[in-house]
Formats: structure tokens, sequence, C-alpha cells
């Protein structure tokens, strides 16, 4: 495969694009028709002949132990075919590892330690007799106290959401130089506080799962972002070989993290399936995605920073108390805080507990908007302090390299984001606005984020030119609504002059693509574009190499461009009057990614601008214009990243304004059960305007296409800018995410009294 | 793609196989499950949500002009969502290309000669009420006068099929030699005229297509031997980018010839599902199988052969009158007369008219069947005037390359076939054995045979090992029932070591899956094979790389066995241990077949030998045991060749002894329209034995794998054989087939007058 070596920017890489025709531009998506008449088949569409539905007996409490399911007289009612109870086959599956692998839990666990957790499973010719059947299931269960407010789970006393305690491992951190040392050097130091409450992903398609069995060949439909992830975890849970597993996504309809991994559903889908000896659909109800398919966890973050009166910071420190809820999951990060800016004295601390909540997941750069939001809040209060501007003091401390991992970065865009950022925004004669005296109050603020991930380090892909002159790619790459399908194709239209019409995509199929990591941590461009550039280029050699022979030209004379080949002097053949090509059939080209040469890193930054009105009576903050302003690299396609800005954008609202998952601590009861008491920002709480400006470094280390990421960076600013802003228009510093008006309402009282 | 260079036998060849360890073992189909249980979805059984049902109203006469066709009352009635006739969308489509490629007809044309002809189309939310909606369809037609008989067609006076006359293009023939004079030279001349029926294909799954649009994308579910063709056919019929159409075949329940090309159903289902804007399925009924795609067309052969006392033939000459029916098709073959045996002068003269009756297609071996029924016959009344053995006679006129092409053979089994098939069925003894005087008289005959057809160039495969040593195998190829599936998957376990059951096959979809040629004309092994061979060697030598590193071993010196790495010391390890392989993810490899070297053909030769026993008073014909000598190179599987030989011999005893199509020649009319009427030889007519015996010459020139070719080999010679064998016992020779009673019991009359 001659394209592994060539696919990264490292030795023997193809040179970086110059001007471009396809890539870039503005192009609708190769879907948009399946997408707008509803042709699309997303997993919760999908009908199999004979398939049976299946629903999922979930614990009503908190805390309880499941003494006894009696699933018999389930089993005989109307329309049920397969049950399954913690003592079916399977139910003893290890679930929910800890750090060190351990399971900490099982599929069906007699142990429930969340409102929701899963008991039992019955599948049915219709979902209405399984939903039925579960009212007829009986279950004896043993009520435990419990605890679900995270500030509150190590107090002495505390209900044991684990036999081991409520601590999730050991606090763990990171140190560079001195931060006590660092905060007595400066000349100004503020500490702040911030909550921010647990939000959860709601893509607009719920979790679902179709398993079909063949014999000993299981082939699942799953609504995921990553079916070679899916693949491993469920050919693992079953034991069977990875061959023997078939994952299928072929539209999904939003993840945002919540669904990179295998969830319990899907293996109760499987194994329901294979008792029934029929296809079974699981879908789970909004209600279950807001309780049992993870979230974002609430964070508490203390953040201490100092700097000289030049604004140099001197210290930067961070306390992180944050929960995967009942069981193991990441909750906070500390790449912020110890790479966004240049500083020499860095400490974090995180402790992570247990309380009896729904589990955490990977939330849309996990752990770091809630940073973003505490960080970028002590800079703002620092450059107060200061009476620096707060872009000065951002701008006085920009990175070259990441200090936690010593590595420099291929490219750091932040003071261009922050530079042009500003002048686009208009930011100094925003901020020297005078504040209005009135109920409606405006201002501005700013904040910064940065990305931490390069992406996995393979990915796979296969372009096929065929005798027409039409091609097909084929990558193991879902396209979770962002566009990749699109942009891959993009990357061969590109390179082999095809019109995007005449280009087919098959893409997130193990059984029939290539492999692809997860669509997720902002690498999926970056990650699987040079797999398909690699794959292109090399169909494009073997293309050239025959059209040379033709046309008695030297390979290196000759574009492709229109479906044709054009000689130096014009000349103009058409891809399908090509004799060799109809004598080949097709030509194939196997791209692998190689990331760039080790020794630095490629990583993505960001500067959110925002601009805010509040209404001081009632709390009420209306968001008026936003600039994000994202080094992402290579932007490739200017529609699909301005949605994935608008996209990031309005969830880092709904962060900072609106959506805050509630638990009644009193008996860990889930309050907010759906759209109408989980607030997501509509479209009437969106701003009139979010404009977005792309700073592209011409970064032609990072990879071979130039794209660093796009999906977390265009989120991470966002609640931060805006709490920055709220600042400005009133004064006070809403240190709680959503900045409810109930909040701002109190903090406004106390800020006046 | 370095496996390119290397699939072929030519030079940088893998070596041939030593000893096997999976390859030619018998191993049960690795889709056996699906298959015995029901749960493979065959196009038949292919359910999309909101799935249409379409109908085909089809000319009653054999020969007419439709004057008008009112569709308006048809398409209010219940349920239907589409209608087209002979003026709607797409109806235009060429069809039926001659021997120049000028179409002779188009999809719906208003010229219908042949009974069945396509006339118009509806699809309707039920079956039911699609052909309810077809009773409505008001057709004004016009009448013609018929020819169904093709000894007729060129009668003066004859109504005209097409209006430039019933000639199917001109007399074409091959000769070397002088015919004349080599019959002049002869010592004995034998002389006789055979004639063969219509049969049908009758493959167990009926033909069936599904449409499914997304928006300019067209998916199409289809029985048929050869996606990639039916791709390029259907793209063309209806202007669409090849990349546009993907066709999926996943199990096909048996061709033979009849499911090689698009169907006017297919296209019929694409234009309705995209009228609808709703999937269409669109099923045959069995009559509609027996009267619009495609048979072995009727033959008239009349063979003069001559031979010196010595038994060497001086002369063959082959007069052929055949008839692709209606339209354009290949019906005669002069294979046979020029290549079987060696003989210096030889000349065929093939003469093809139309009659007004479905058209011909290929057929398990083109035209050969019908001319080993007459060529075979005449050697052996040329063996009984010489007074020498049958056996004697072929064994002194062996071929050793080809005379119509000239080129050497790569191997020619056809003595061994002869000489191993005569001591392994005891010919001498049985030959020896006197006639029985009573009613029933048993006989011994025997038939060879040879194929001519090398296979396509090109098919590529992909072979990928994943971290756990499990492996997937994707291949274009179809599996029409005959294992291709469970010998492709052996050629992967043979190289990687990886179990049969940990190797996943996707196959028979031009979305996902490489390019092959159509499963047919004996190829699907010889062609795939190869390529699937040097994807997993190219696997293989990344796989050894990857190990001998971790393992401090020469590449060499290691193997792979049991899903496991051995070292020379014997030191096991298993491919999941492998780091480098989980860092890997996956091992790609591509193959590619390359034809053997030119100037050679690789060819497979066959010797049957039967014995009936014939029941001189009903002319009821019982076949005793059939023993089927096969020089098809390397046994891939020893089941699947005994399946092919089993189901090859069956057919051959259908053409020779009970199937045929009946038109009434008065009308035009099909009279066998079903399996009362067209009869299948049953597990009753089959021989109580079918031996198999193969001749494996250790061709190593042909192919990377060994193996020529067996699905037609298999079932040319047998019912010459039965009719040699017919002879031997009654002394008439039947030169009609099938061989029924009745024109047995005539001819034994006239015999014994």
């Amino acid at each position: 495969m001659s394209g592994e070596a060539s696919a990264g920017a490292g030795p023997g890489a193809p040179e970086p694009w110059g001007e471009t025709r396809v890539v870039g531009k503005p192009l609708p998506r190769i879907d948009a028709w399946e997408r707008v008449t509803g042709a699309a088949v997303f997993t919760r569409d999908l009908t199999l002949p004979d398939m049976l539905h299946a629903a999922v007996l979930r614990c009503p409490h908190a805390h309880a132990r499941v003494r006894r399911v009696d699933l018999a007289v389930a089993a005989r009612r109307p329309g049920v075919r397969a049950v399954l109870g913690p003592d079916g086959p399977g139910a003893a599956i290890p679930w929910y590892p800890d750090r060190e692998g351990k399971p900490t839990s099982r599929l069906l666990d007699p142990d429930c330690r969340y409102q929701g957790e899963e008991v039992a499973a019955v599948a049915a010719e219709t979902l209405a007799q399984a939903q039925e059947a579960l009212a007829a299931v009986a279950v004896e269960y043993e009520v435990l106290p419990a605890v679900t407010d995270m500030e509150r789970a190590l107090d002495a006393g505390a209900p044991a959401v684990h036999a081991r305690g409520n601590r999730q491992g050991e606090r763990f951190g990171y140190s560079r130089g001195d931060l006590e040392q660092g905060l007595a050097q400066a000349d100004a130091v503020v500490e702040l506080t911030t909550r921010s409450a647990c939000s959860v992903h709601t893509p607009m398609e719920v979790h679902c799962s179709v398993a079909h069995w063949e014999g000993h060949q299981l082939t699942v439909w799953d609504s995921t972002q990553g079916v070679f992830a899916v693949r491993a975890e469920l050919a693992a849970a079953l034991g069977l070989p990875l061959s023997s597993v078939r994952v299928v996504s072929h539209f999904v309809g939003g993840g945002f993290g919540g669904k990179l991994q295998l969830s319990k559903h899907t293996v109760l889908a499987a194994l329901l399936a294979r008792a029934a000896g029929r296809p079974v659909k699981l879908a789970l109800s909004r209600e279950e995605t807001l309780r049992c398919v993870g979230n974002r966890p609430p964070n508490r973050l203390t953040v201490r920073a100092g700097a000289r009166r030049d604004g140099t910071l001197t210290a930067l420190g961070l306390e992180a108390l944050g929960t995967g809820g009942a069981y193991p999951a990441s909750a906070t990060s500390g790449l912020l805080v110890g790479d966004l800016y240049r500083c020499a004295n860095v400490r974090t601390a995180h402790d992570n507990v247990h309380v009896n909540a729904g589990p955490g997941r990977a939330f849309r750069a996990p752990g770091v908007p809630p940073a973003a939001f505490a960080l970028e809040q002590a800079m703002d209060a620092l450059a107060e302090k200061l009476g620096l501007d707060p872009l000065e003091l951002r701008l006085a401390n920009l990175p070259t390299g990441s200090q936690t991992r010593g590595l420099p970065f291929t490219s750091t865009g932040l003071e261009r984001c922050l530079r042009e950022g500003a002048r686009a925004f208009g930011w100094r004669e925003a901020r020297a606005r005078a504040r209005d005296a009135g109920p409606l109050r405006r201002g501005v603020g700013l904040a910064a984020g940065m990305w931490g991930y390069e992406g996995d380090p393979r990915a796979t892909a296969l372009v096929t030119l065929l005798a027409d002159g039409s091609a097909t790619l084929n990558t193991g790459a879902v396209d979770i609504g962002t566009g990749t399908r699109t942009v891959l194709a993009q990357v061969v239209a590109e390179e082999l002059g095809v019109p995007l019409e005449r280009i087919a995509v098959e893409n997130a199929d193990t059984g029939t693509t290539q492999f692809s990591p997860p669509s997720g941590g902002s690498q999926t461009v970056l990650v699987n574009a040079p797999a398909v550039r690699a794959a292109a280029l090399e169909v494009r050699r073997k293309l050239l190499g025959i059209a040379a022979g033709e046309l008695h030209a030297a390979p290196g004379s000759l574009r492709l461009e229109g479906g044709a080949v054009v000689t130096a002097a014009g000349r103009r053949v058409l891809l399908k009057d090509l004799a060799g090509l109809a004598e080949r059939v097709s030509l194939v080209g196997v791209g692998e990614r190689a990331p760039h040469p080790p020794g630095k890193l490629a990583l993505p930054f960001a500067a959110h601008f925002a601009e805010v009105e509040v209404d001081v009576r009632t709390g009420q903050v209306r968001l008026l214009r936003l600039l994000a302003v994202q080094d992402s690299g290579r932007v490739m396609n200017a529609l699909t990243f301005e949605n994935q800005v608008h996209g990031g954008v309005v969830m880092g609202l709904g962060f900072g304004l609106t959506e805050e998952r509630v638990l009644d601590h009193a008996t860990g009861a889930l309050l907010s059960r759906g759209w109408h008491d989980y607030q997501l920002p509509t479209a009437l709480d969106a701003p009139a305007s979010i404009d977005w400006l792309p700073v592209d470094p011409h970064d032609r280390e990072c990879n071979s296409v130039g794209a660093k990421g796009l999906g977390e960076p265009a989120h991470i600013p966002t609640a931060a800018a805006v709490a920055n802003a709220i600042h400005h228009a009133t004064g006070v510093r809403p240190l709680e995410a959503p900045m409810t008006p109930p909040r701002l309402v109190a903090l406004l009282a106390r800020a006046r009294s």
C-alpha cells in the first residue's frame, strides 16, 4: 500500500495544496436531498422484516438493591418474544470499568446506583406490547439512601454509592514550577470558584440500536459516532471475534460525545435478538437519554491566577471537583490552565466522586468549557484588577507550545484569533462604550480556548475511480451531521478533478468500509481527510500513468479537471475515453493516515467575542452578537465550517444560559425529564448574528490537508465570553452556569445591597 | 498496490501451494446456517419500508403491434402509485443490441415479437392491487402472423419477425484444412443431425429486483450473477454515472447464465420507483421467467466426421441452425468441433434466425451441451463403424492446444479423464457385458467435453486482518449458490492461518465491494481466487514483518496457523497478542487478478461415463450411475466441487431426458408454463449414484491457485454420455433431445420395423 508513508505531513508527504478548486468552497451537503426529504434512514427509521421492539425496565429509585425479579408473567403477555433479567444470559457482562479497567458494575446489576439503571428488558411484536409487559415484571427492591450532590458525596455519613466508597480514584493533578511562589511574585492575584450544572447531550436523534443475528454473525445498526469502536466493545462484551460483528451507522442525528461508546441498550438488543431469533430494535425515549446515556458532569472549579503589573502571568492554579455520576468517568480538565497561556507556575488538582446519578460521558470537549468558564473569568478579573484590557492580558501570555507536554505547536493561531477578532468585532470601541444606566445593560466580553487532541493515529480510506470517470469513496468515518461525507468527497474531487456529484460515498459500516476512529474529539476531518487524500493521490498517480501513455505526455504535464485529463497544450480527454481505464475497469487507491512527525503538536485555537444585553430587572440575558474566531487550520468547506461554528456557539449558549439537569436531592429523582424542563436554546435564544472568522495559519506541518479540527474549539469559549460580557454589562460576575434569570437577579440584588 | 503484479502465475507470481490445510478440504458452507434456516435474505425476501410492488402487462400474442395503450383507468385503481406505458419516460431505452451493437427493440416497444413481451407496468401498494390494475389497462393490439419454428423461419412467405427479415446476421463459421478433402481421406465417415429443444434456466429463485432511489442515487437489489455488469448496463440505460448506481446481490438462488445481464424488469422497477418516489419490488412469476428472461435456444446440428482405420480423425464438420428467439442472441457453439479433438480438417457454419419466441440467453456453457450431444454421438457412431472402442477413438485424437486459436494449453487433463475414468467406471467390463434381450436393456456410454473460457482479465479483492486475529474478505463476486463465499474465504484461511469461522465475507455489492466479473462461464473461482490470494499474501507479508520484529525472527522462518504466529522453535504467539497489529488496528491487502502470461490457454476438460436402463416397452430411461471425471485443476473444496458436479449432471439429465419448452406453433403460445409442464428432473429422476473423480494435472501455469473452472464442464458431456449409453443399450441412436419416452418408443418401433 503505497499510501502508507505519504499520508501525513512527514518526509515523502504530498505537497500542500496551493489554490484549491473544490476544497474550501461553500458547497452544500452531498446528501442534502436525503436529509431534507426525510429519505435518509437513521437507525430509528430502520425497519427489518420480522423485527421486534424492545423496552427496558429501569430502577425507579436513585439507589436500591434488586432482591428478586419475576419475569414469568411478563413473558406470557401478548406479543412478548424474549425477556431478560439479572439472571439471564449475558446479564453479568462487566460494565463501567474504573481507571485500572476493573468493572464496577454489570449489564443488569442487582445493585442500582441511579434512577434509571437497567433492571430487565423485554422484546415484543410491538413497542406498546413491550412496554405493557414491563409493567408485568415483578421486582422487589431494597431501597437504599442516596447522595446526589457531589459536594456532599465525601461528607461523613454520606451514603456509599459503591462499597469502596465515594471517591472515584485518588486525587490527581499536574504541576510545574511552584504555584505558591508564583502567586507571591504576582502584583495581582484573583481567586474565584465557578460551578457548572450537569448538562445532557440531547442529540436530535435519540439513541437506538437494531440487532440482527445471522447464525453467529451479528449486525447492529447503531446510532453511534464510531462504528469500529462499538464493534470492538460489542465483540468483547459478547465474546465474539471482531469479524463476526458488523456495526453500521449511515445517518446519525448528532452525538456530541454521547455516542462514542457502546451502550447497554445495544447489548440488550443483541441479547434479546439472539434469544428471540428475530431482529430487535431498542430505541430509547427522550427521557431515557436524559437519564442513562451520559452527560457533561457538574463541576466545581476554583481558579487562582496571579500576574505582574505588565500582565505577565506568574501563577495559575486549579482545584477541581467533579463526578462521573454513579460510575467512573472523567469529569474535569486541566488543559486550559496548563496550556492555553504561557505561565511558569501551574498546579492543578482533581477530585472526582461518585453520586447516585446517571453516568457521565465525553461531552464536546470533555471538561473544557467549564474550565474556560472558570479560567477566562479569572483572566477577566485579573485584567480588571491590573487595569488592563482583557485582550491585552491574553496577548501578553501567548503560548508557542504545550508546556504540559513539552512540545512546540506546529502552529499557534491564538494571537491572530485575538487580534483579527478584536478588529472585526470592534472590540475597543464596544468595550469603551459607556455602560447604560437603564434596566437594559449592554456589555462585551471575550474568551479564548484551545483543544488538546490531535486525533487517533490511524485511519484508512479507499478511493476507486470507475471506468466512466465517476468515483467512489470508502471510509469508516461516521457523519454525525457535520458534513463528513461531503468534506471527504471534496478531497477526492480536488485530487481527481471528478465533479462532486459523480462521487459516491460509502461510510461507517465495519462490514464494508475501512477503519476510522470515532467521529468525535474534533478529529474527524484531520484524521480521515489525509487518508482520503493519500488514497486519491494513489489513484491519481495510476490514472496519470495511463493517460500519459495514451496521450504521449509526461505525467507531470497533465492536469485533471472536470472529469477529463488536460494536456499542457490544452487538449482535453474525458476519463471515460481513456482505453487504459476501461481496460483496468477501476483504479483502486488505499490511503492511510500517518500522524505528523513526532516532536510537535497540532492543535486548534479559538477566541469568541460576545455582546449581550442584560435586563437587570428580570435577569434575562440576550446574546446580541457573537464573533467566533477559529484557528482550525484550513477551512475544508465554508458551509460546513459555518454550521459547526453555529452549532458550537448555540450549544455554548445552552451551557452558559439555559441547560441544567435537575435532580431532586431528597429522592435522587430526575426532574428535568424532557425538553420542557431541560431547556435547550431555541432559535429565539440564539443571537441574531453569529459571525465566524477563520484564521488559517497555513499550517503545513499538521497533516497533508492542513486542517486542525473545529468541533470542540467552536464550543469551548462561548459561555465564558458571554459571562465576561455579562460582567461588563452589569458589574457582577456570574460564577454559576447556567446563568439563569433567578441566579442573575440574586447576584444583582446582592451587588446592589 | 503491490498485489497487482503478483496475482497471476506469471513472473513474480507466488509459489504454488504444496500441501494445503484448508483449501481442498470438504468444508461446509460458511453461510450454511443462513441457508438452511431461511434467514438468508434473497432479493425476493427483501422488504423495504414503504415498498411498492410492481407487475408487468405482457403481450398475449406471439406477434402484435400495440396501437394504443390507455393507462388512465389503471392509474386510478386502488393502491396504484405509478404506471408506465410505451410513451412513458424511459420506455424508449434501447434494448436487444445486434452484433454491431445496434438496438433491435426498446424497453417498452409497440412491436411485440413474442408472447410475453413487455407492454406496460404498474406499481401499487400490494402485488394484488398491481395485478388488478393491469387488468384495467386498455390495449389495442394489431395481431400479426407469427413464426415459432426456427426450421421454417427462412421459408418463403414466413412472417417477418423483424422488418429486416428473419436472418440474425449473416452465416458465420470457422475453417481449417479442407473438410471435403479430409472426408475423402477417411476410411469411415458418419453424418448425423441432432435436434435439441429449447430449455429454460429455472433457477430456484425467480428473477426479482428491488429499486430504491435516494435523490439521484439508485440502489438496486437484484437477483443477478454479476452486480458490476448489471450496474454498468443499468447506469448506461438510465444515463447515470456508475457511481450513482449501486447493485447488491447477497444471496442468489441460482442463475445458470440467465442472470448475467440486465433485465427489463430491473429497469422497469427503477423507473416506477422514480415515478412513485418509493421503493419498488418487481418479482417475476415462475411463468414469466419461463417466457421472458432467457433460455437455451433450440439447435439443429449436422455433424460430419471422418477417420482413418486407426482412429485418426481426418475431418470434422458442423452445420448449425440456431435461434436467439425474437432477438439477437448467440445460439450455437463450434468450440467442441474445433478444439476438443486433434483434427486437421474442420469446418463449421452457423446460421441463426429469428422466431416469435422468448429471447435466448447464455445458458450453462452456451451452445456446448447441444454440440456435445451431436459430436459425441458422431464419435460414437464413427467408433462403431470403425470397430473401435469409443474410448480408444477419443484417446487417438487428444489435443495439446487450441487449434482454433493456435495456442497450447497450460494443461490437458482429457487423457487422464478418459483413462482414469474408464478404470474407475469399469468401462471395458461394462461395455463388454452382453445386451439383455428382455424389456429392460442396460448400456454404458461415455462422452467428453471441454470449456473454452478462461475468465475475464480483471478482479480485485481486499483482505483485512483485524486486531484480534479475525479477518474480513471483500469481493465483488456473487455467490450464486455454488459456495463462492466459502471457497474464497478458504483462500484467506490458507494464507493467514485464520480459522474459517473467524473470517467474514462481504460480497457482491457495487457500493461496498471490489470489482469482480459476473459469476458465470466457470470463471468465478479462477478469476477471483487469485485476486483474493494476492490480497491475503499482501496482508501476510505485512503481518510477518510485524511479527518478525516482535519475535526477533526472520519473516521467512515464521508460520501462520490457528490464529497464531509460530516460530521455527515452535513458539506460538496469538495474532491478537501482537502489539504491532493492535497498533496498526488492521492490516489491509489489495489483490488483483493478473491473467496468466499470454501465449497459452488454461481450459478445463471432462469425461462422463453413464450407465442406463431403457424400458423398450415404454421408452423410459433410468440413469443408473454416472461418473463425472473433471479436469478442473485444483479442487478448492471437495464438498462444493461435488455439489457442482451433481448440479451439472442433473441439469444435463434434464437437457437430455426431460426438459422442453413447448410452444404452440399455431399461435406462438407457451404451453410449458410451469413446473408441471416444464419437467425438471427430480430426485427420483437423478441416478442413485453420481460419482466424481477430480483429475488435477497440477497445472501451475493457469493461475496462482491452480483452478480451471468447473461449472460448465460438469454439465457439458452428460446428455451425450446418456445418449451413447441408450444407443449401447438399445441399438437406436437418439438424435433428439430431450430423449422422452414417446420419442424413444417411436425410434425403437422404427428400428424394429
